[in-house]
């Protein structure tokens, strides 16, 4: 069988036995939308909640620090991930520099408002360091990422790029692809399958776009442990509606008896 | 992209454009219930019903021409598929001896009650010949087919067993496989995809069981002409309720326009 490891926090597993746990995106984009988006996220129920920091804009790295307070206080038990993501991979135009936004990380990993913090295996080692060792002094788990908007890499690639975040100290892998045509989504389920027996760490992984659909269904089977969503907004194409992919999941589960 | 080709009736391509026609099952054991059942099944809609000849308890080979006959009235425009699944392959243990069981296939080809029969790759070659040389004078088509309920051959070795389909001059490939990990369904996939560009016929292929799941809900998009659905009967591991599947389809194909 897949060696499916799922997401933990404290120790517990997120999300149903076995399967990929459910993640939303809070794409807000300022402060007075913050509260009324992320009230809208958690009547979804999402196992997990990614905030875009990128598509907040910030005045001031203050600004979003006391943004990240209230969040936590609001989100209540629902797991948060801070992710800056970056333009060059898929992200917004961020309001702060590349300076300040490596400060703002590391002041989200020292104020645990977040159970995971996201870090993209191309930013400069020793930046990645930085905020890896702040995120584990702090206790928050490092999600290790790479996306790729206009192209598939090869099976022997991204098990690679997987491998190198456990490699620099991610708590888990994340790879997120574009398919041409459909042997691209054949060579992300068989490389997500080959790095479930090969590392040490959960997995994330999905082909995006329509050709992806199938990934962001069943990739729980294949290994891997998170699939995005799409709430009141998507983050990224292909993304299913939550309670599309909920109803898939459920008829899926119902049959699994055989 | 995959170079998808749909299974025709007349030059009419089933099932909705670009996806997997879908099957029901005709598992009635007798005459009696053969009408009731079929009545159930065409309000289910299906793309295509295949009878399971194997399951019907036949006296004679006149006795179930009779059935056939009927069936083809009863079944109006719907596209029918005569298989004699053997015992070796999943099927019911057959009421007539094999000599009998292939004169049946003859004369189910002759009649034109049925716009597709399945012929097994196992069959001795001689047999499979006459059939499908009946078939074709009769412009009946032959899906040439092979099941494997214990283990999941080779990639080489699928896409071996559907191009030996096309060489014996059958008009469809079948394969059906059962994975015992989850690497067999990338393999499964993997091999529709190469053979979907390989050969110049439509193919039908799927992961039996649990594990499989998948393939019967997006082996279309990797190439798979035919996904066999359950109706008040399933007649392999892994089918999904037809009504399940079809909403599952629906739900993912509202998000294709990414």
């Amino acid at each position: 069988m897949t060696s499916f490891r799922p997401l933990t926090v404290r120790g517990q597993p997120l999300g149903k036995s076995g399967e990929a746990a459910v993640c939303l995106p809070l794409m807000a984009p300022d402060s007075s939308q913050l509260d009324s988006e992320l009230q809208a996220l958690l009547a979804l129920s999402p196992d997990v909640i990614e905030w875009r920091v990128d598509h907040f804009a910030a005045d001031t790295i203050d600004s979003v620090m006391v943004a990240a307070s209230r969040l936590r206080r609001e989100a209540g038990a629902t797991p948060l991930i801070f992710t800056l993501r970056s333009e060059a991979e898929g992200g917004a135009k961020f309001s702060l520099d590349t300076r300040d936004a490596v400060q703002l990380m590391i002041r989200a990993a020292e104020s645990r408002c977040f159970e995971f913090i996201d870090v993209e295996l191309s930013l400069p080692s020793d930046m990645a360091q930085k905020i890896i060792d702040t995120a584990h002094r702090n206790g928050v788990q490092v999600i290790g990422s790479s996306h790729h908007f206009s192209e598939t890499p090869s099976e022997e690639n991204i098990v690679a790029t997987l491998s190198s975040a456990a490699n620099i100290g991610a708590d888990v892998a994340k790879i997120a692809v574009m398919p041409k045509v459909i042997s691209d989504v054949v060579t992300l389920l068989a490389a997500t399958e080959r790095a479930s027996r090969e590392l040490r760490i959960p997995l994330i992984t999905m082909a995006m776009g329509s050709l992806g659909v199938v990934t962001r269904v069943f990739g729980g089977m294949f290994g891997s442990a998170l699939t995005f969503a799409a709430g009141p907004q998507s983050s990224a194409p292909g993304q299913l509606p939550i309670e599309t992919l909920r109803e898939i999941l459920d008829a899926a589960r119902s049959r699994r008896a055989d």
